[in-house]
């Protein structure tokens, strides 16, 4: 069965989080990954961009009534309704989530998936501190091909 | 873009019934359509084993945290977490609704589709009756082929 | 502990069902339940103006992003931001539902509370018929005194 | 119309966590506020007991099917059976939040909050750092009286 796997960030990104985020669901789609995102502009449709360059799967969890705002690289689109809800659904369909920037929406993201128990891998994404945090939770990489690198380290399932 | 359509029922179904889902998810995937179910057993898996043979799409939405209990003949599966509200997002996502058979799930999720402005086929499904109806909600068709034509009417947008 | 116990129906509703609910909602109130709506008016404000005059505790749970909307009769109101889907808190929050006329929204909340095994009441509200349905899971009162009455036989707990 | 402030943290809680959400909830009853928490222990029925002492109102947003796990000093318990996703739900419903302590559910409910524009107030919680973050979003205070003391600033409608 194949690793779904999200990438998270922002709808409003660098020209860096775009290339990167295409460049991640390039890989996904190459290792046969399906992958999972919020549905919209941005790190989302650079992500589904760059998987559907690969032949891979891709789903667009989308927060609005309607699939008009998707992004046209998806190859399915999930109208929810829920708004902010939504990405509740992002974290939990996927196995393992790869946050490239972002701002409190992908960090509403990370927490919860990390609340899950799911890896999260960060590329240039949000720092996180508490007193008694013994290390860091989030798996930082530098570029695509690393963050690809820890995630089947994380995930043997993934061929 | 492809129209979306869901087939709902249930997981517990009677041998007409998962034949009319499994013919229906069939003539989805040839009319280039996305099926959209409720992932699970019963008349959501005949539909996706349906469409899988015609060579479509189709999106399971699950109630639970994980995809285990999800049918092997979806394209993607959407585990939620959200238990019955993801009846909401199965109505949402779908630009129609085709009901075979079900039960009170299946109910709340025709009564969802109406509540949304959305048309709603049914095949030996649900009688609603309340004093001032002028008319059944619900289109009814006695086959698969027939529930597809008026589909078809329904939805000009398939090809 | 108090039963909770949703009034459900519809925000443009009848002299009748304002009336009804309103009774409904009183003797709610006065009987220690907590009453669960959807927030908005018609059916609602009406149940949580009754359980307001006997002094009774009530929550709206509402669709929308803020409380703009929500009745001023409530106790509480928790502005939800899931459109639909908060009709399926409307059923979960709830011990037993009672339903006062109501359109699609309402058949939804009675499907999805069936669905949930709990007890329905209804007044004036939708019939439901399938082929196999040995009984009516509808509990069919003509008044808001026999459907207080009913709830008691259903909810032993309710003092 | 009275405000809604949410007081939100981890079940498993420091004493100081603990004294300092209790603070925080009675001072949030006597200012006529309305609490919102997650409905289950720790920090969250810590901050309901305060509330209750001061005579306020306070509404828990539970995660599972049924109250059974809710907080015995709450006014009104919501079973939404939305499991993690009942934490937007905590921000949503919320004018302004007040976080003390927590892990990652905390983390994910400051997020959603600061996405939906609205203020942070922190006691002992995460601290947020990414490259381009021109301050820190979240307003820090070391007493539940400070906390509060920045709500009012916050929030001038508390009388």
């Amino acid at each position: 069965m194949a690793a779904y796997v999200a990438v998270i960030g922002a709808s409003n990104a660098t020209d860096w989080e775009l290339a990167t985020a295409e460049e991640v669901g390039r890989l996904l789609g190459e290792a046969g990954c399906v992958l999972v995102c919020g549905g919209l502009g941005g790190v989302m449709n650079a992500a589904a961009r760059g998987c559907q360059t690969a032949g891979g799967a891709s789903i667009g969890i989308l927060p609005g009534d309607d699939r008009v705002d998707a992004s046209r690289h998806l190859t399915v689109a999930v109208a929810t309704g829920f708004g902010e809800a939504r990405n509740v659904i992002v974290a939990r369909s996927a196995d393992a989530v790869i946050a490239v920037g972002g701002e409190f929406g992908t960090l509403s993201e990370i927490a919860l998936a990390l609340k899950m128990g799911k890896p999260v891998i960060g590329l240039g994404t949000w720092e996180l501190g508490r007193d008694d945090l013994a290390k860091d939770p989030i798996v930082r990489a530098e570029t695509a091909d690393a963050a690809v690198t820890e995630l089947r380290r994380l995930l043997p399932q993934i061929p």
